[in-house]
């Protein structure tokens, strides 16, 4: 025993030696209890590193095949030989996981932008890329996240380590409820939840009323995509209202309410994604005042809502919707501070709110404490207004920037965007956006086609350009390329 | 103008000054683009503190009421009268949100038993809890934790803070795949999701197959409660197999097996919550048998495999499955490690995690970035080991000592519990544990009974015991006092 092991290139001795023990426990050559020879003995007999000899024996200790003593050895498991046989025990059957997966995964699958963005046209190195509309992560102030987390570690790092609550850490709670009080909310009878961003908001407010025969939503188009996509995964019908300069186009807003029943309406007020669009106050009042007629509860993506540029801030639905409590508002940080750290929040009528914690705690118990406590203290610690303002100025100059270019350089036949970190372009009607695409990532340039957006099929006409990681050179040159190719192919 | 204002004592003054101007522009008092007085004006008029008004100066801006020019002071934005009276055009109606909600939300309400718990027999200060199966903070190394932070942050701080990947942070896949493979797992033709916590990847896994009719799951009878609300949620009929204190009972299962088709099964087949047993490697063979027999698919809860006291480990259903697809693992270091950081694993069929990928990205994105980075870093520095031998030597004392007074003091009919934080007592058919809980709840000790963690409606005769997080004094007097008391009752 122990010398007809032939080693193969193809995988790590240890496993090697592992698979040759198991084989021997197998074959009955190594019985329950049995000693085995030392880690210094068996290297010798096999001609391998003593190392290999323990990790394999380590191994075959986790996975149960032999046991140690201390000061004796190893042994065989009592188990070891039924183990061993497993592989005869157990016919290694396939499933057709494809198969088995509902409707809901399909989309999910279909849906998936990123996947066939990679699939498609990809961002290779040098590439300028406008597709992305993530925050410039040369902006953070990593110093500040690190003294916010060493401080609230040094404050309650066990309590912060172990289970937390479904609704959210309590003192982040209370300041983002001043915070959006601030922003004239009324709260009485509302509360608010803690999700793990903007999407599982969205996904949790729809997975909790969605799902139900003929459920429909009405909502801007274009809108965000993921919106579409959790629409759809949820079993609702989408009804797209075309968007004007100042927001929805109010006569086909009130055509579309007289026609059916809607479950609710998913709306971006502010710096819509993708038109960068901010519906005007006469615009918001109007909508809810028909939103209220035809009693349309209203779910609100307070997106973007802090990279305001100039002019008066729009005041956000919830607040102009005053006492009721058919606005549920969806807020998050992510395009302003750090999206790496995955925290938003819902504010809601509160009976609604005591429903979403307990899907929120059958989901995934509660969002991560470390995110929670972390941005509490640094907005605790005074940091959020002075990063906003740094962000703010460096974001409006790139705005300025990129709108400059594409107001010199393309040809479109409407730009929109009043702030964020986009601009939508759309061409005429019959442009064919995904051929100017292919044209310009053959010239090192891509950019998010707008038909992602479009619950309809429409938008092909269209584009986004995301400018937050795009220098202000590769802007210029970009945003040229985009501009000559177009009017090449007009 | 401006010297009719009365304060009152119920809210803020900076609140009332506010809604004071609102009410001036609402009648038109103030005209768009007129400009307001100084904040030290106003003050002086109203006789309010000058930071008062600075404040509602600040809200008015944020809510879009007024604009600041620099220089020059505050002026009345343009919409600022359409804004003032919303109240008036839009109806603040009230939606019934209990009434839209589907059945899936009212299943996640019902079967809260963390809101059952509050509502029903609650912890008062000094109470001795055998609720409680989390970890012990008081065993966390809080500081190799703020090491890891801190050693990660200095490599690649600014990117951790941006987007990442639905799939997970590359890094600790990498780490947890090796993890898996030293337990036995073959890995060829498997993939890796990152998932916020076990239960967010049992939630994908369930979203993803559930929700069809007729839809069956298999398991063991009592088992995880949260598993039986998820899979509740996703409109799955569950299935129970009565445990033997090696595992399911073969027969009953083969049984259950051959009168109708199930989706999958769902295992925890170490340390089982809430009996704490541990199924022998025979049965798991046999089991894993008979679900290719009939084709069905594992879904398994890899739950507190670390927390084995003694004896030989036994391999994970995943590894014995071979070269199989069939097994879906569910992992997580939540009692081990730190839960308030929320990450945990699905390792399974490449193509189903390909799945699960989508399905995740529109859930929730990504998990936090910053709990998987720390996570990975705290591997990376090797203080698993450390810590894990640390805490195991601290619970196996704990276990020890409670089912030392267990088999002294409780008059149980079967008492089971092998490893982990937890023991499970069964009393007598017919006894009452929710009576034997009100009894002690009355003298200052708790537990959670078992009857939840029964998907028939059984085991109204059983209690679980949770130990990590009581001192061994309480662990003696409160078990003394729950047999004392149960003994009373018989």
């Amino acid at each position: 025993m122990f010398n007809e092991l032939k080693l193969t290139a193809d995988r790590p001795v240890y496993v090697q030696v592992k698979d040759y023990i198991k084989g021997l426990i197998a074959k009955g050559a190594l019985q329950p209890d049995q000693r085995l020879p030392s880690t210094r003995e068996l290297a010798g007999l096999l001609a391998v590193s003593r190392n290999s000899v323990i990790s394999a024996y380590e191994a075959l200790e986790e996975e149960g095949y032999i046991y140690a003593v201390s000061g004796q050895g190893s042994f065989v498991a009592p188990d070891a030989a039924a183990l061993a046989s497993a592989a005869d025990t157990v016919p290694p059957w396939k499933v057709d996981w494809l198969e088995r997966l509902n409707g809901g995964a399909r989309l999910a699958v279909e849906l998936d932008h990123m996947k066939r963005r990679k699939r498609g046209i990809r961002a290779e190195k040098g590439t300028i890329s406008f597709t992305s509309i993530a925050p410039d992560e040369k902006l953070f102030d990593l110093d500040h996240v690190k003294r916010a987390f060493l401080d609230r570690m040094a404050i309650e790092g066990n309590v912060l380590l172990n289970y937390g609550y479904a609704k959210g850490y309590k003192p982040l709670i209370d300041v983002l409820l001043q915070y959006m009080e601030r922003k004239g909310v009324g709260l009485a009878g509302k509360d608010m939840l803690i999700t793990s961003g903007f999407t599982e908001g969205l996904d949790i407010v729809l997975s909790s009323i969605g799902g139900k025969p003929g459920g429909a939503v009405i909502c801007e188009n274009p809108t965000h995509h993921t919106a579409i996509k959790n629409l759809r995964m949820h079993g609702f019908e989408i009804t797209g209202i075309p968007m004007e300069q100042d927001g929805m186009d109010l006569k086909g807003l009130e055509k579309a309410l007289a026609q059916r029943p809607y479950d609710c309406a998913y709306l971006v007020p502010s710096y819509h994604n993708p038109t960068g669009i901010v519906t005007s106050a006469e615009k918001r009042l109007a909508m809810l005042e028909m939103f209220a007629r035809y009693r349309v509860p209203v779910i609100e993506d307070g997106f973007n809502e802090e990279l305001r540029y100039s002019g008066s801030h729009v005041a956000p639905l919830i607040a102009m919707a005053g006492q009721g409590n058919s606005v549920v508002y969806l807020g998050s940080f992510s395009k302003v501070l750090f999206p790496g750290m995955r925290v938003g929040w819902v504010l809601a009528d509160r009976e609604l709110v005591d429903v979403l914690e307990s899907v929120k705690r059958a989901r995934s118990i509660h969002t991560s404490t470390l995110d929670q406590s972390v941005l509490y203290q640094y907005l605790q610690n005074g940091h959020l207004d002075k990063y906003l303002k740094k962000a703010r100025a460096e974001y409006k100059r790139k705005y300025e920037w990129t709108k400059a270019c594409c107001e010199r350089f393309i040809p479109y036949s409407r730009l929109s965007g009043s702030g964020g970190l986009h601009l939508f372009v759309e061409f005429a009607e019959g442009f064919d956006v995904w051929e100017l695409l292919e044209a310009c990532s053959r010239q090192g340039v891509i950019f998010t086609p707008g038909d992602m957006f479009y619950a309809d099929g429409g938008g092909r006409n269209t584009m986004r350009i995301g400018f937050s990681r795009v220098s202000d050179e590769d802007i210029g040159k970009g945003i040229r390329i985009i501009g000559e190719t177009a009017a090449g192919m007009m």
